[in-house]
């Protein structure tokens, strides 16, 4: 038996045992976790100090030494989240559909867990918590398996909340930690068809690719965002300046972030190096663009092919010209990872072509990309932002981690 | 380039074409093709007439063959089906959530289609009709690859659809048909990423295992029942007798028809001998039967451990005896394809918790596992009966044909 199958054993009963405890009881442990949370942000810091040591050591960026921080505030936050998720709805048993039909059968279509939840994910360990309690408050048990880097503060997370599991009489396997981060195990635990009801990876471009082709059981991909904006000729062009700062620079490491910038070739002379001026008094960033538009940035290097493809997640940015509405649509189709996409414009008609026509799961008229976010969007809480069109598309709340159950009561009907 | 390419590249395009046709033209165009249906009768059955020829040549079963042929009434009963699906309710462009947000932001989501549908299927040639109504309905392109035993009629059918688009002025290319049925070719289109966003098998379990195996396009397994009636010992055995005989004999050859019969051990001596007589004086089935069951009934023969796991489709039944409800349970849970399971009993407690714990797509009390189908729950029609638990479970309408958009339009807001 590999290690694997051994946790996926144990996540699979102990989806049982959690699947109809009652909202009460999620949301009193969820409370007890928080709690705890706090409580032990003194052992939590300790363990990440390890890996900020480490990520020093090793040379990791500055803004992925950020992202992998933890402070009594953000521990404080981590467990606000937790609270918030304990006072949303409870999805689960919800009807969804429900009517008596002809021949006197009452069908109910109800909300029920997933059963096992995997994720895979990098870097930020707020993440671990996150999805366990999305996923215990959805009654599903949770596989987690976290990032070499984050790999201490993780382990102290999860064994928070699995000593509050413990106290208040649940199984701790409703979450697990896979503490072997090799790329095999990570590859087992995308082939457990047997236990995974549903794989979750959240991270860079490199580790969905591998997840699609390797992963046989249930994905939804999330969270790669080579995020466009394009400016119109008939935008506002202040707007357009202000909603490409904050989209480019307000956050850049994350997926939400804008990564690249169309123009159109009317409005081109006036807005870059307007543009440029504006965005350098706030924040170096480096242009990388077309040939039209680097002839009107003092500082823009060329872009390369593979430049309006990438995820940056840095101070980076592709500029390309463009001579249309539609070639803007194509160009964005052609590049996109289908996370979020905006338009400036005053154009009524050209905002609706191209909200249709962009195929992403977020698409903006005049405001920035920063917004794609579960709390945002009113879904309380997130546990990743799907750019696949299966099951859950954008924000990934609570019910994206619900499947559905037809209840059939009759009398002893027969078809005829 | 290879054959699928070509196809692919062509649904694409189609599929972008087709994507905003209004619901009118839409409902025009598919009682186009009813009317095209009934019209090129004789063509159709002409064609059928191949298939049926080599059919019975190939030594396949009556069942089978029955599946296989189309008559005028069957005809005409393909072509009612495509007229309701123009009556059902468009779900593209429906709002699923919308909102104004604390930012001011108006938020809406909306269902969009899916894009590319492809469907590898066996036998029954309805289903590429049936397929190209629900698909075209939701504003999607479908490649169809039907079975060998049908090439001749599906290729029939799809080709009187696509005259009907091209005489409504509409890409005929929103249905193409597979000529090719090589395994090698049905493999390319289960791996077919860029072009197709959602891909439907619908056929026996050699064909849903070969796509679980193979595929790295977006899959939604369908279909493969091997239902189970659980008579309980607090059954109504009258009405056991009924469920137990309707659901095993009125239509054997489908998915929702029962394979296996688990009867509580406290009622099972009075029980099986009178289903055995009840059952042979309509159709002559063939128990195959645990060793406790074995002594109770005269024909039986002794089921072999793969009979458990077996989807017969045919007048064959697997019988096993548990000692409660809980063995019943855990006995159903090893074995289900997840579809359609049923219990018989009049103690309340005992069917909740049977609808609770059993984990399939559809669990019914007191009622035959026939009635799992999309018309009879009320979604109007079906393209397949989903077992997995992501997207769409259970039978599938419109719905489970389209994604969601979120549509964001802000007056320049950025994120603080």
């Amino acid at each position: 038996m590999t290690y694997i199958d051994t946790l996926g054993q144990q996540a699979k009963v102990a989806s049982r045992q959690i699947a109809k405890l009652s909202t009460a009881a999620k949301n009193d442990l969820l409370n007890q976790v928080a709690k705890a949370l706090v409580a032990e942000s003194d052992y939590i810091i300790t363990e990440n100090a390890k890996d900020m040591a480490n990520a020093s050591e090793n040379g990791i960026s500055k803004i992925m030494q950020d992202r992998l921080l933890l402070t009594e505030d953000r521990i404080a936050g981590i467990a606000e989240g937790v609270r918030q998720v304990a006072d949303l709805q409870d999805p689960i048993g919800q009807v969804v559909r429900g009517y008596t039909n002809l021949d006197g059968l009452k069908i109910v279509q109800k909300r029920v867990p997933m059963g096992v939840i995997a994720m895979i994910f990098e870097s930020r360990p707020n993440v671990s918590i996150d999805a366990f309690s999305l996923a215990f408050k959805t009654n599903n048990a949770i596989i987690l398996r976290g990032g070499r880097d984050a790999i201490n503060s993780n382990k102290a997370l999860v064994t928070v909340a699995r000593k509050a599991l413990k106290n208040a009489g649940i199984t701790a396997d409703a979450v697990q930690f896979v503490e072997d981060t090799s790329h095999e195990v990570a590859e087992e635990l995308m082939v457990a068809t047997k236990y995974v009801d549903l794989l979750i990876p959240r991270g860079g471009a490199r580790l969905i690719q591998t997840v699609k082709e390797k992963a046989k059981v249930p994905v939804i991909e999330t969270g790669v965002g080579n995020c466009h904006i394009y400016v119109d000729k008939y935008a506002n062009l202040d707007m357009a300046t202000q909603i490409v700062i904050n989209a480019k620079t307000q956050r850049p490491s994350v997926c939400n972030a804008a990564e690249s910038l169309v123009v159109h070739a009317d409005i081109v002379e006036e807005f870059l190096p307007n543009l440029e001026k504006a965005i350098l008094k706030i924040q170096s960033v480096e242009f990388r663009a077309d040939e039209r538009a680097l002839k009107l940035m003092e500082k823009a290097v060329p872009a390369s092919p593979e430049d309006f493809a990438t995820e940056f997640l840095d101070y980076i940015m592709s500029v390309k010209v463009v001579d249309s509405l539609d070639e803007a649509i194509n160009w964005i189709n052609t590049y996109t990872t289908s996370h979020s996409e905006a338009i400036v414009t005053q154009d009524i008609s050209r905002a609706e072509q191209f909200q249709d026509d962009v195929d992403a799961a977020a698409v903006y008229v005049n405001a920035s990309t920063r917004f794609t976010d579960g709390f945002v969007f009113g879904l309380g809480a997130e546990i990743g932002i799907s750019t696949q069109k299966m099951h859950a598309r954008g924000p990934m709340g609570l019910e994206a981690l619900t499947s559905t159950k037809f209840y059939i009561n009759g009398q002893g009907q027969i078809r005829e």
